[in-house]
């Protein structure tokens, strides 16, 4: 994991650039404008200061240096996360309540139906792009996950429920919404470290098979299942998701899609054609929006290679209507991401040292940011988070109405 | 109303047609094949008999005469209504069992994406639709509508739950879905009788402002606000909905999309985006497609005439992106419309005579068809019945969790 694109030295960044200029001053005016709503400080090298909007700033953003601030004016959406990363960029305040100003003082992204995305993820940029983030070592998501490493949305109650209880709900939520019977045969695609594969057949006494490209994750499943013995019940396989065969009752993909890419909507939709029965049901939960954007360019270069978020049309014109699938139902959960997000960023922070000692504090504030701006995403409305419950067009094998038990 | 089209005489389509040729026994045959796997007798006037797929057919469709053979043979998707409607063709046994034999035994629509329905509905055209189906007549909607006269899908909380109490708890199922709270304005377009409206008033505590385009039912409405002492809490606007200004806490419309048309829809949209707040919420139902397919031309032509039941994709596409709406839950109820559909079919059964004494016997065969069809195509999964519950994009006013008091 020493490869890591987050683990290169970046220390160049910091060189010193002197006193500032006026042109200097000028582009710390243009960046200040660009968010010019935002309760935000910025400030320069030497100490020189601009003022946001209102007179209580919720924090300070200082430039170390001449590069970082000619980045954000070339390229705010990715060099923000560059420079905050490399440690040429310092906030002094509080990370979250100023990534929440800087939303909501962006103007709305603009609809761009016309946009697609050029990156089709075949398999093996599919590994490759799993590798990038899931392969860090089990020990390090083991720091900040819940007891059961679960890596996706939870589902909480109330909004005080612990995260523990809110993942066991927001898997018993999943099962109740595709109405599993002991002996149903399921297909999980994209598994993570096996955690719900693991809990439908416990709890719901049905027989699964998993799906996962990720090498460690496939590793730690299967050995959570043979402890819990399982191992007949949960068969995990290390494979792409494209090559699953057979027939199943249940067609489930927890966190999966927002990584697949709109260019293979279509193989997914044809996956769960040929496999989801007749009288079948199927769950995507998946990360989202509400106008089609490409998700930030930081992200995409440092978390999440080849990702991309899709409206509800995008899924339904690439996967629900192609394959004939009925939508019985669609649920939004962003302020429970948003409060997911909250527990593992806190849990991180509580880990960090040992987090630096693990990789080193370019990593560390690398994730620091990307949970705490994914908070923020979710929390703003930037992002969304959708379950999508369907069955094949015309099956009368659904549920009369949707109140859980 | 005695100019409606429904009651046009058909007798010169009842003139004999002699024996039977071989052509005649032809097309017979072609028609029996065009429904190959449906238990259905097929007879033409003078006895002649092709049989289906099965040994006991659940009915026998007799052609009185060659018009009508050849009409079928040119255009089933209108011939059948339309010679079924003038008694050109006689049904013996189950209209019900034989309808759903034929829907199962059609194969799948293809999937159209480039088709578009040409009917634009300007504020006129609009008009004619909606007097053409809703003003009909008060006493003959209320002979077989439930007692508030609510034209819409209802709620059966089990299979078993009567008329009467699911269309008291389908309106308030979607009163709780907006979280409406006392003292908070609603805009509902297209409100019918305007049971809703005075159900939110006097319910929920709200204030509404209710529009419709059909003189009949504003009248009514406006009577039985006056009776009920809300004249004050509920406003009924005989007007167009794209003429509606103003602010609102919620926005719905029950039954009103299917009859907009998707050129309308970004007039919808736009109508959503300037009336609701900030922190407000709104709902739409509607019927609606898996994929997207015009509705049956008989129906349009005698029944609905205007009208096309949009997929998801359609309505997210031309309304919710573009007015950055966010999506917050999605149900869908088309079993709830089938069993709707035969409370209604059985109750107009039952007052069929008074039917045809207020119109003729010609309207009682539409309507009994209408009604049948209606029930089948939502029992088969030809239609759906969609409630999609939406917030301005960003919004945080918006419920924790879905789950219903």
């Amino acid at each position: 994991m020493h490869d890591h694109p987050l683990l290169v030295p970046t220390v160049s960044d910091r060189a010193a650039s002197g006193s500032s200029t006026a042109l200097d001053r000028l582009a710390l005016k243009r960046v200040q404008q660009s968010v010019a709503s935002a309760p935000i400080r910025f400030a320069l090298w030497d100490g020189y200061v601009v003022n946001g909007a209102a007179a209580q700033p919720v924090a300070t953003i200082q430039f170390k240096n001449r590069i970082a601030l000619l980045g954000w004016v070339w390229n705010p959406d990715l060099n923000f996360g560059e420079s905050y990363m490399s440690g040429a960029v310092e906030i002094r305040g509080d990370l979250v309540q100023l990534l929440d100003a800087v939303y909501r003082a962006l103007p709305p992204a603009q609809p761009r139906p016309w946009w697609s995305p050029d990156n089709a993820n075949d398999v093996s940029a599919a590994r490759d792009n799993v590798h990038h983030h899931y392969d860090l070592g089990n020990d390090f998501y083991r720091l900040w996950l819940d007891r059961e490493m679960v890596y996706t949305c939870a589902f909480f109650p109330t909004p005080d429920a612990s995260l523990e209880a809110a993942q066991v709900a927001k898997m018993a939520r999943i099962c109740h919404k595709l109405r599993l019977r002991p002996g149903e045969r399921v297909l999980e695609v994209g598994c993570g470290w096996g955690s719900f594969a693991l809990f439908m057949a416990r709890e719901f006494g049905v027989s699964v098979r998993a799906f996962n490209v990720s090498a460690e994750q496939i590793a730690f499943a299967r050995d959570r299942a043979a402890r819990e013995g399982l191992t007949r019940a949960v068969e995990f396989v290390e494979d792409d998701y494209r090559n699953a065969v057979g027939v199943c009752d249940a067609f489930v993909s927890v966190g999966m899609l927002e990584h697949v890419g709109l260019p293979d909507y279509p193989t997914l939709g044809a996956v769960i054609g040929r496999t989801l029965a007749r009288d079948g049901r199927g769950l995507l939960h998946f990360i989202g929006r509400d106008r089609p954007s490409p998700l930030n360019a930081w992200i995409r270069k440092r978390i999440f290679p080849g990702a991309y978020p899709p409206t509800l049309r995008e899924v339904f014109d690439h996967i629900m209507e192609p394959t004939s699938l009925s939508v019985l139902d669609v649920e939004n959960l962003r302020l429970h991401y948003a409060r997911t997000l909250e527990h593992w960023r806190r849990r991180f922070e509580d880990e960090s040292d040992r987090v630096a000692e693990m990789f080193d504090e370019t990593f560390v504030r690398a994730w620091r940011l990307y949970l705490a701006g994914s908070q923020v995403a979710f929390n703003t409305g930037s992002m969304q988070l959708f379950q999508v419950l369907f069955a094949p067009s015309g099956s009368n094998t659904i549920p009369w109405t949707r109140d859980l038990p």
